[in-house]
């Protein structure tokens, strides 16, 4: 028999039902209600499309004012941290997106310890709300925990390269670290395959202990698992960024137009030829595992 | 009247005509003989397509028994100088190719004076030149001096990076330096344009000297004059090489295979999309001006 009531309204139509049956529907309007939180930080050498990448995954353009600095301001230039912050709206949900940003690393001539600023600040936030879940009024923290850091190696690089794997070392203790792939177009499917293997050889050399992504449910449909099963296997993403709007086989979509043939921007896979029809791969941030990447930053000191 | 005079031969017949009307034939017998030598050095961070470039412009394999260091291989090593030389013969002109590779430019955490062995290399061969033009046995001389200097830029970065303005800068008094964006055909048409533009500013900013080609001979055709000219203008080059040979429309080029497209390997110009029949540009260092680089070097101290 069921626990719960129905309490009948003055107008003597039924009111609201009252019983744990729906906890799960309070628990979604209040999140939607709420909106959620999310704060990822982009890492890489500049030129990489840091930026650009952010722009196609989330459709916004975060970078408007953005000035570039040339070589003689970057020689004296140190790591910045900055943080830009939007709020997306995607079927009346609403996200308030934090993208944290490094510009300057890995620009200098002298990188050393150019890891550093990265790491404090993620310290930082941590101390931060550490310090305000310790406080009095605990309702209104303001979280600014790192949930994610998409680190960007270059597809020019026979492999890793030093400053990669001193940045990758430095942090993964502190942040769910997402390796990709950057500027994928740029390499051919075979130089792709062979890159990934040799990213995914020094990873585990360096005993580099990048985000694994959670177990999917064992309720799934077994196409979902199979899908859940090929986006692990291709870690490290290769990506492939665009802000320009090109138009392909009649249908308008974000790619880079060369002489020889459109690239279809694509937030995951390997390169795809743009009008072949191939969808979309969900974008790390917003795909099935998004809720696991917030609970696994939240959980380490 | 003519100054040469015909000597005849004991069987009746006319012998070789003596004058300094075969002055000409005489240098040129003596250059196909003697040969000519060239010392190109390479420079730019790994992974760059440097030894790629080599190998599509003297269609040969230089680096046949190379080994690729690994990231932490990468962390210890310096700068180091590699010579390799290859004899090439073309329609009976041989040509003694020297290359000068700078493996671990620019690929430490600090590179801090990474520029300084290079220089110091230089400097060696102008020395050891010297001291053997001093000696006594003057005719057998091995000339190592570096004839011109081949610096890659990244095609990612905004402009030039602080590591080439510190390099070139270093280097712009020694030897004549050719800036070349490296991997072109990760660039689309008007991200070539806008970079060329952007290093050409910053070159001109920073007082870098680059090699300046010599001006064509004012009797040269006007056609010539005018492939001339656009040559000077597209400085910095933007070159695509490939080792790999693709099959595009029933040719077989050197090129790279993308889904999207065939890339044909070009040695200078804008990338050039695969069996449109374009023909290949002049190779920097067999072109028109090859002498002109050999002159500007041999003059430097």
């Amino acid at each position: 028999c069921s626990s719960g009531t129905r309490f009948p309204n003055g107008d003597g139509t039924d009111g609201e039902y009252v019983g744990f049956a729906t906890l799960p529907n309070q628990v979604h309007r209040k999140s939607v209600k709420k909106g959620f939180d999310f704060t990822l930080m982009v890492a890489g050498e500049s030129g990489l499309g840091k930026s650009t990448l952010v722009n196609s995954l989330f459709l916004t353009d975060m970078y408007r004012d953005r000035k570039l600095l040339n070589a003689e301001e970057r020689i004296t230039q140190t790591v910045e941290i900055t943080k830009h912050v939007v709020d997306i709206e995607e079927k009346g949900v609403k996200l308030r997106l934090t993208i944290v940003d490094t510009p300057g690393f890995g620009d200098a001539v002298n990188n050393t310890e150019c890891w550093k600023p990265v790491a404090d600040y993620i310290d930082q936030q941590f101390e931060q709300y550490f310090r305000d879940e310790s406080g009095l009024n605990r309702k209104n923290i303001q979280d600014n925990r790192v949930h994610c850091c998409i680190y960007f190696i270059s597809p020019f690089g026979h492999g890793l390269r030093p400053l990669d794997v001193e940045f990758m070392r430095a942090l993964h203790q502190r942040v769910n670290i997402v390796p990709v792939l950057a500027k994928a177009d740029t390499l051919t499917p075979s130089e792709v395959e062979r890159m990934k293997n040799k990213i995914r050889e020094e990873i585990d050399h360096y005993g580099i202990r990048i985000y694994q992504f959670p177990e999917c449910d064992s309720d799934e449909d077994e196409e979902f698992k199979l899908q859940d099963q090929a986006l692990k296997e291709s870690i490290p993403f290769a990506v492939i960024g665009s802000n320009t709007v090109v138009e392909a086989k009649g249908r308008r979509v974000r790619g880079r137009l060369y002489p020889w043939g459109i690239v279809e921007g694509n937030a995951m896979g390997g390169p795809v030829p743009a009008g072949t029809g191939t969808s979309r791969t969900p974008s790390p941030s917003c795909g099935p595992h998004a809720g696991g990447l917030g609970r696994g930053a939240g959980g380490a000191p």
